[in-house]
């Protein structure tokens, strides 16, 4: 190599690793004042335990909204503000019944709870012999000989081998997402569902599911992973089991509400917008503490620690709490519509869905040249628990900025426990470790100032 | 580069991948038999529920003893044995109780336990002015002359500003280890340390604390750190405050207990041993799930999974269950004492004392070659979960047997939870996450086999 040329490349890679040191320097500020002095944990807690569920439309989402509405203005954001969406407006009713019968009579009273955007059996419920089906090809099988009239069993676990327990929800979720649409071509009454959890036990776990419009609507539950495992065996006997189920949820007409957004004014390109998020919505059947009270407390914390250190970012970063991720994304389609009417310019958008858990990670949707921008800072998140930059992907809130150009990015925590509690009672303020939480933020504020400092 | 050399450097490249392929479908086989069958949770939950607390030397520790031996003939280990050692016996006694009144006379009753090792105060307990000290330096600069008569409060939380808790642990842990024989050398007549926690809550945190002989064995409590908090701002106002407490606790004669080990005979090399581990004794304040039911059912269900996938290892692998790592270590000194009596060769030796937490790393205490072969093993843990094998460090238990020659390793879980709930109440199954457990039984499961085939 001519000594010119290998002289060149020492002076670049000093000036890397003396611009890495210095970023190090800011992010370490970062992390001492959200580990020394971080509200998130605080703030979730007021939003699990003051607030509570915080279902589309309902007066608690209101609630919440006006509650991140207050905590951005106490984290110091330059402007607090919020943006109007009308979101679907759906409520699950009295709670839901419903049980097994054997062939010998006996009853077992089932651990259920009805699917979100179903609807409701009316108060005769539900009765029908049960069919249990591990895959829609079994069912296209059995055709409408067998299925119609009968309360189809959707019985499919979570592949347990998998190390991503996201990747285990993405498979066996089309049960929940499309069974109830899919049975009913065949002239199902009903629809039970094994709930989409990694674990065996007794909580139900709800969530959407999506009823196609040429087929009946018919009503659909989630029963417990450990009523699924029963149930299962009790077919196996080949004997007759008839299920019962009431459910009394409803569809209203739409509801208004809102995003809540606070924002720092970049100092050198303040028209480039950063959006960093979680969604406020929740279902209504636990407090939302991983899903998602964490990512929106993580974002309001990153506005609070930049402001408290001091640090001024050179472009816009706005933290987002997005409404109605659960059941229709309507506040994404508004943040996405509104950027477009106002021609904002979108750089970046990073979101933390999947849980408040010590991070590993970071899922990136974006072009090869600002992946390999984003690699280079890989040594700058690695003190701070994330290693693993391979995952494409980012979140259901901030996708649709892709059609604008925006570069995205996912928050991804340790996967492991998120499961057990995704969309069931027990996702509350408890399951959430202070420390874990906060470390997310770190990773997370650590990237968008990056972004702001020198682009994507 | 010359041709040939080229040429043997891609052979060379295309054996070891091609062995690190094969090795990867053993290792996806055990981690598959693991994540499908285990059976390290269930054991737990017995160990936990069924038994409880089992302090050394307690009719507990015993039971537990009798368990393990139990569950490593299910796991199908060859040969399943107990080893004999003589352990402290200390007890607590009857519940501590204290309480802090202020100069206005109010009486606030204080969280808190005896630490373990101990000495009682008496009935009468002991009552004393309250000080606080921050460090040993400045218990120094107070010397006798502040100190005599008083009761001592460590106040030293841990630093949150570290990553990694256990470091913070070690660093404010010295107050708690030798705090209560620093401060009996200025004439204190009791101490109160702050809980070695991570968090603000209730919960008061036992563990070890050594005496020094030359100086009289003063009593010694934790108190929560929501309660140390408190005495802290109290102890600001410069008004006098006095602290009483009463402890019960007594030292009784060393107690027989026991190791528990089981084993697969390597089919090549079975003298030369492989040890896995954990330790069975927990403090008697909770379950201790975390610290240490977990490192012993992960050792255990490596028995159990290597056997039930049908594995053959080429040494010999030996699951351990240790006696009395809390409080003095004697099975571990009877395992050294037996393995130099009957001239056992041990080359490697790997622990899990860290809680049954999402696995992330090893620690790895041997020399540059044996740490350099591991390296090359670092693609095959990935995927479950271990990126980082740059930390020094394996663990009390199998700390001794460097002695004898063998290498060393920790298994590094997530630390961010451990220490809110380490030596508390709150060590109890319930915070264990199944998958976590095992995953960490998976990536210890691969590293004992990858020793087993190819040495160290």
């Amino acid at each position: 190599m001519k000594k010119w040329l290998l002289f060149s490349l020492l002076v670049f890679l000093s000036c890397i690793s003396r611009a890495q040191n210095n970023d190090s320097i800011v992010i370490k500020k970062l992390a001492d004042e959200m580990l020394r002095n971080g509200q998130a944990y605080d703030n979730l807690r007021f939003i699990c335990k003051q607030i509570g569920p915080r279902l589309s439309g309902s007066p608690n989402a209101q609630k919440a909204v006006e509650a991140v509405v207050r905590m951005l203005k106490e984290a110091g954001a330059d402007t607090v503000y919020t943006q109007p969406c009308m979101v679907p407006h759906w409520e699950r009713g009295e709670k839901e019944t419903g049980y097994i019968q054997l062939a010998n009579g006996t009853k077992y009273d089932l651990h259920l709870c009805a699917l979100g955007n179903s609807m409701g059996s009316g108060t005769n419920g539900v009765k029908a012999a049960v069919i249990e089906v591990r895959d829609f090809a079994e069912l296209d099988r059995l055709g409408e000989t067998v299925i119609k009239g009968k309360i189809v069993f959707f019985n499919i676990p979570m592949n347990p081998t998998y190390i991503s327990t996201f990747r285990a929800y993405g498979e066996s979720g089309i049960g929940r997402r499309s069974g109830p649409a899919q049975a009913a071509k065949y002239g199902a009454v009903g629809v039970m569902v094994r709930s989409l959890a990694s674990n065996i036990d007794d909580w139900p776990h709800t969530g959407y599911t999506q009823y196609n419009d040429s087929f009946p609507k018919i009503p659909a539950v989630a029963i417990s992973t450990s009523d699924a495992e029963w149930l299962s065996r009790e077919l196996k006997k080949k004997m007759q089991v008839t299920g019962f189920f009431a459910t009394h949820c409803k569809m209203f007409a739409d509801a208004p509400s809102f995003n809540v957004i606070g924002e720092i004014r970049g100092t050198a390109f303040p028209g480039e917008i950063i959006t960093v998020g979680g969604h406020l919505d929740s279902w209504d059947l636990a407090e939302g503490a991983q899903d998602d009270g964490a990512g929106v407390v993580q974002a309001i914390e990153i506005i609070r620690a930049i402001k408290a250190s001091g640090i001024k970012p050179r472009r816009t970063i706005r933290a987002v709490a997005f409404m109605n991720e659960e059941s229709g994304g309507r506040g994404s389609a508004a943040y996405l519509q509104h950027a477009k009417d106002f021609n904002e310019k979108h750089i970046f958008a990073l979101e933390s869905d999947g849980g408040g858990f010590t991070p590993r990670g970071f899922g990136l949707e974006m072009n090869d040249t600002q992946k390999a921008k984003v690699m280079q800072w890989k040594n700058l998140f690695y003190p701070y628990g994330v290693y693993d930059l391979s995952a494409n992907g980012s979140g259901s809130d901030v996708g649709p900025l892709k059609e604008i150009g925006a570069a995205l990015a996912g928050l991804y925590p340790d996967s492991q426990r998120y499961f057990d509690l995704h969309h069931a009672g027990n996702d509350v303020f408890e399951s959430v470790s202070k420390r874990e939480l906060l470390l997310g933020a770190v990773n997370m504020g650590a990237f968008v100032w990056l972004v702001s400092e020198y682009g994507l």
